[in-house]
């Protein structure tokens, strides 16, 4: 596969260079400018939202799918990326965990049937991560079709907790995710290229990436 | 609701008649006999599987519908059950709480697309238990389809812990249930004696118990 | 012993009752009055801060020692606690189990070793909690003696859980106390009332009481 | 600091180069041979015990203290690190984290004072590691002082969780270590190395040196 790399020195972009090693990276871009060696067939972007219209534009440019990974988008940001899906595939998720996005179908599935329960959310990242709450907890608050309580912790050097308490008079349901390390992204941003050299325009959620490698 | 119990003086037992408040109990059996103050339109039976007969002469001899919670069953009682719901409803679950069965139907549905996690099970119950592993991680195993160790715990007062993790090279994903107190098994019965007055004879687990209540 | 006991009617006066049996219930404060039969040795008060002052006047009619297990006190009545425990023993503590008080030891002694560790509390009560954080939760957060974020859930029956968790970069410590059963704070209530029976006048903590019953 | 690895090819031995960063690597103990470019003032092995001889020799060769992080040692091994201890300083342990000892601390302090509690250990590790229960597992068990049951869970790719949970009729206390990466025993060797360099020679603990930083 020969791919481009937004945010490639980050310490994301260094992970997703680990994980991608056997494919070729063709397309860089950083702060220091945008370096091309040849003619990208997807684009990864787990940098931020500023660098987000750079990514877009040379997606355009050779027709790449776009793997987006960024948080913290805005509705226009949003409305560029669904732009983008009408001329290649884009896979776009806050979260690019197998884990999260299984604990987020079990929520949207279960969660009426849990409707005498009441629940709250926890999650837990490193002390770095300025917001807050996470990308993650909103979509999984998102799932449960509830106005519910998002609490946030930053310790340490978590990688990234996230926790949904159930309860009712008698007893306690709880779900948690524990990402072990960050590469756990990278592994997902890789599945979502391959998945996007396989299909045709559109915007595609991380979900159906899974539901593509269980066929 | 004219109701039978079986072993009307254990712990269960109480708990049962506690719950059951406005409703007659017109049968009871216990360690000192069996006494009959009316015809019951439904037996409950928390108790233990030497009575089981019992418990089925008298619902044949009423027509009553049965509540099965006694665990450690043998094969043979669950022929004799099922020959007995050719007659009557029966509900019979190795637990009686809404949040264990919600949490069997996630496996159930879950596992397989956790198919790349591997999966361990954790139990941990008062002392005074003394069959182990606990007739409820049976259940959970069962709903996994997969040949997984279950860890015991036998520490104090603990009411009932069932916690399954579920990890690959880089995530966990871990689900708990916890029971506060002995009334949600109690509580599961009531539900499932008012199903058993609702339906005509069969063979019906604690989980159409749940989605009945749905509706 | 002969007792007192405030808020008889109460849920937490209920279980000092059942805890109690074998002693001798002489002096009983509720809504509905005063009514004594004897003279108490010991009072319990586990009701709210409103009749705090009777309590106090009571204990001094009679020269009884005093167990206060009322949460959300002012700094007043701790003051008139004070003055009282001049003339007779008083055991005051936001949390009669064993378990929190060894916890509270356990921070107030390691939270300096883990100088390095960040640190954040989580407590989970009943829905039906109306004050939040916890007193516990503050008390534990005393101990430490560090400016912290205290995370409070309600959610369901959950009798009280507090977690504090230390991470540093490259690992966490969780500490996690569970209460099983209101009962546990009653049974703590009645090893501080046979404190106050072998002990002068005096302001004592819960502490104190466990390293009594470990001599 | 110059430095001497026993193991420099293996896993643990690629952290510890990474964490040693600014210091000399002088000599190099693995599979190929052994390579030399100066004298080492301390020599630091996670390797395994067939390696142990080497590693003592080269010690007593150049006069260097030791780190020995290496698991499931011999009772003859420990006397050989012993016997060594005469001529230089040597820290030894099974778990080079400051979590875990300070836990290991607060087990050995604690665990009378929670006499009336059962206690049970929970220790999950990647499914690749082949010892259980870990050596971890049983140095927090001999702190307890207790004969308690360990369980062990082998999933996924956890880099190290272990805890303990006390449990009384009415109440539960959990304590838990959870290692985020690897890099965290690497960190505690450079501290161990250290160490080694201010201290006469001497057999020390991992607790010992912990105490060190903090004075």
């Amino acid at each position: 596969m020969r791919y481009g790399l937004t945010g490639s020195t980050g310490r994301m972009g260094k992970e997703i260079i680990e994980v991608f090693k056997g494919h070729d990276l063709v397309l860089e871009v950083n702060d220091t400018g945008i370096f091309r060696h040849g003619e990208p067939e997807v684009i990864v972007d787990f940098s931020n939202r500023e660098v987000l219209k750079t990514t877009i534009e040379l997606a355009v440019q050779f027709g790449a799918g776009v793997v987006i990974g960024t948080t913290a988008l805005s509705q226009s940001d949003l409305t560029d990326l669904r732009t983008l899906s009408e001329k290649v595939p884009v896979v776009q998720s806050y979260n690019f965990s197998t884990g999260i996005n299984i604990m987020k179908m079990i929520l949207r599935e279960f969660s009426s049937l849990l409707k005498d329960f009441e629940a709250e959310l926890i999650e837990t990242h490193h002390s770095g991560k300025k917001d807050a709450p996470s990308g993650t907890a909103l979509m999984l608050k998102d799932a449960t079709e509830r106005d519910l309580p998002i609490h946030s912790l930053r310790v340490g050097g978590v990688p990234g907790d996230h926790s949904i308490v159930f309860a009712n008079e008698g007893e306690v349901i709880e779900i948690t995710h524990r990402a072990i390390s960050r590469k756990v992204f990278a592994i997902g941003a890789l599945t979502a290229a391959r998945f996007c050299l396989e299909h045709e325009k559109g915007f595609y959620s991380f979900e159906e990436v899974i539901r593509w490698t269980q066929r």
